[in-house]
């Protein structure tokens, strides 16, 4: 029988992994639960009524949707059948999907850091509109940032007023959509291409030409703030969204930071439709996939999920597995992620398997990690056991030991033994 | 607009559950690393040709199966389609599903503390027939429960050999089946109901009374062993069953441990029949829903998953939704579970909002979670609002606060208010 193969996307996760993973997600813990955010976690499955015409058609196809149990083809009539529209049929035999948006799954085609499942850490500020929130996202970031060993990074910061300044001002106002589409492409296939996508898109060329100019604008956050403002003069849109940010901006000197790794992409779009004040995206530079965060303010997300008032609020969110393939490839885990247990206890025959156990039981009350090999086993195979699961220290216990109480405390890596008591061991251990 | 519903059997988690689950979780997770158990983690969902055919038609049934992406009726023959059999027609539109075992998803009738999203912490060792390795199951489970703070529980323990035993000295070999089914119903329904179901199976009433002879044994645990190897002379089997459980309880004593919360309860069946060895059931004690965790040996589940060895292997799960519902019921979550900030600062004005973000900042390089009210507001709606979010002490910063940086700092719960420097407030908060 074959080893079974695991659906496309996903992965085992190994002890290592794990660790590692672990290690992510608790440092994003401490630092949301330090800013006061409260966790919360929903289904992983919901109704397709409350998944369905959110995110628009494309949305829709990349759910996942969950076959309904039982003899679901019962009430379907053989005309409806007789479509074969695999669409129409999809309410009549599903009910439920995945969660894609506070996300967990994506039925798109896996690619290098694009899972099928995978982990998302989200922070919401739901019911303000003061722009403290978007200061706190970008304090939060800096602080999991330098808490993971990531050093080298951006926090991109743009603002939907500000593209809809850039849409009046080179007469764009009713086509933005296409305009936002192909701007956020800049970054892949660069200004001609996207001049190129534009002209089809009945974009005049003195209009692109004005786009660039403002697109192209250089300097320091404050010099292209100063920049915009005096072309977006005749913009309502234009100038709310350079105040906001300009608020961001001095909101943040208040609290004593500072905007080094902040800056105002004026280019920077993102795909999702409904922001309607501050967007953020989070680059780590120089590593393959650097895209880890993202996220911005919107207005009037809650109405769609059936909340009576029509909420601002401010979300974004951590790929899990993202950052971690740029921890791996910049080679910042901590050394120490790896858990197993400290001691591995050998031993000689089936007394001193017994008299282990009594060992054992001092070791795990005084909080050691720690096994016994479970097998009587030469010692050989014992110490690569320890080797093979990375445990660093063994004990090894023969008749000798047992009349002694000085046990052979041997250090794995160094090759170093001692004879010490347990006691001696478990101070060794906990120093 | 309505509030979208939740599927059923699924429900939000919000803070104060999150919290309390995250301590049960906790509690496992380092008890596991304690024993030297290495993380893993396998995806969610499974090829369907993987999950299924595992455990039993039932089994499959409870599986939630995943829509094939795209167009999944293209490649189905109109024929196919017409016979309208959901069953034949469900590997030609599905390939995934969600994973039953190590398991999250079932799609079985939701009921009270039966779920169909839930987590469960697996521990699982394979390569090894070592006995220890029930002990340590024994082991963790007490050390898993003293860190919750649950006293009054009962681990019950059977061995596959000991109900083989029972077959034979009845004279059911063959028939064990219908037998284990229905002594696994004994807690529910009664030894009449039990009796009734068995002799419409063609047990003999003389068979009967022995078998309930067998299942009444009294006594300490040692006591039902004796009583039983005397019975069990001429069933290999069931003397296997005996000498295995006699050794867990040596070696149990070996390790200095007890078995004090340790039942070896004859009439232990369990469900799930690819048990070879022992059989755990754990049950907290007067509470509604008291089976929390389970497990037991087996000795051919890995060549079922495609392992080329037909490896032993010991595995046990503690059912956490289970273990929160029980220990909601007895009260015995710790106080301070509650994750949220310690402080909130509120404010009157721009400029003592702007000052509270210096403030803020000093708090959270403290390492003091804390967060400031992000709108101008009265200060009533401010301190209600720290009340709603149970954040036990607020700072109130006025003009006199900011002339003199003495801060106004009130202790919710009593009421009680100081003035106090931000360096004397984090000197207490920390303290």
């Amino acid at each position: 029988m074959e080893k079974p193969s695991l659906p496309k996307g996903t992965r085992d996760f190994g002890p290592a992994t794990m660790a590692k993973r672990q290690f992510i997600l608790d440092n994003i813990r401490k630092v949301f639960q330090k800013y006061g955010f409260l966790p919360l976690e929903t289904p992983s499955m919901e109704n397709l009524s409350t998944l369905t015409g959110k995110y628009g058609d494309e949305g829709d196809q990349l759910l996942f949707k969950i076959l309904n149990s039982g003899d679901f083809l019962k009430d379907i009539t053989p005309q409806r059948l007789e479509t074969k529209n695999s669409k129409l049929l999809t309410p009549d035999i599903s009910e439920k999907g995945l969660r894609y948006d506070l996300t967990v799954w994506r039925a798109d085609r896996p690619q290098k850091g694009r899972y099928r499942e995978f982990y998302q850490c989200d922070a919401d500020v739901v019911g303000t509109s003061s722009l403290i929130c978007e200061v706190e996202i970008i304090l939060m970031i800096n602080e999991v940032f330098k808490g993971l060993g990531i050093q080298d990074y951006t926090i991109k910061i743009n603002h939907r007023g500000v593209l809809n300044g850039i849409a009046d001002v080179i007469g764009a106002k009713g086509n933005e959509v296409p305009m936002f589409v192909a701007i956020d492409k800049l970054d892949k296939i660069g200004e001609e291409k996207v001049k190129e996508e534009l002209l089809t898109k009945n974009f005049s060329e003195k209009s692109l030409s004005t786009l660039f100019d403002l697109l192209n604008v250089k300097g320091s956050n404050k010099n292209k703030l100063g920049f915009l403002f005096t072309r977006f003069e005749n913009s309502p849109s234009g100038q709310k969204g350079l105040h906001d940010l300009e608020e961001v901006f001095e909101l943040l000197e208040s609290y004593g930071a500072t905007d080094d790794h902040v800056e105002f992409d004026v280019a920077l779009a993102r795909g999702l439709s409904y922001y309607t004040g501050c967007i953020f995206e989070v680059k780590i530079n120089n590593v393959s996939i650097g895209s880890v965060s993202g996220g911005g303010r919107y207005d009037n997300l809650t109405q769609a999920f059936g909340d009576k008032e029509n909420l601002s609020g401010v979300g974004f969110s951590f790929g899990v597995d993202r950052l971690f393939d740029a921890m791996e490839e910049l080679n910042v885990f901590p050394k120490d992620t790896q858990v197993s247990s400290k001691v591995l206890l050998c031993h000689f025959d089936e007394a001193s398997f017994r008299y282990g156990l009594g060992v054992l039981a001092k070791l795990r009350k005084a909080g050691i990690a720690s096994e016994i090999y479970p097998d009587q086993a030469k010692l050989k195979k014992q110490l690569d056991f320890a080797n093979k699961k990375m445990i660093p220290f063994t004990i090894v216990i023969g008749s000798d030991e047992m009349n002694s109480g000085e046990m052979a405390f041997k250090d794995m890596e160094k090759g170093e033994q001692q004879k010490l008591t347990v006691d001696e061991i478990v101070r060794k251990l906990k120093s």
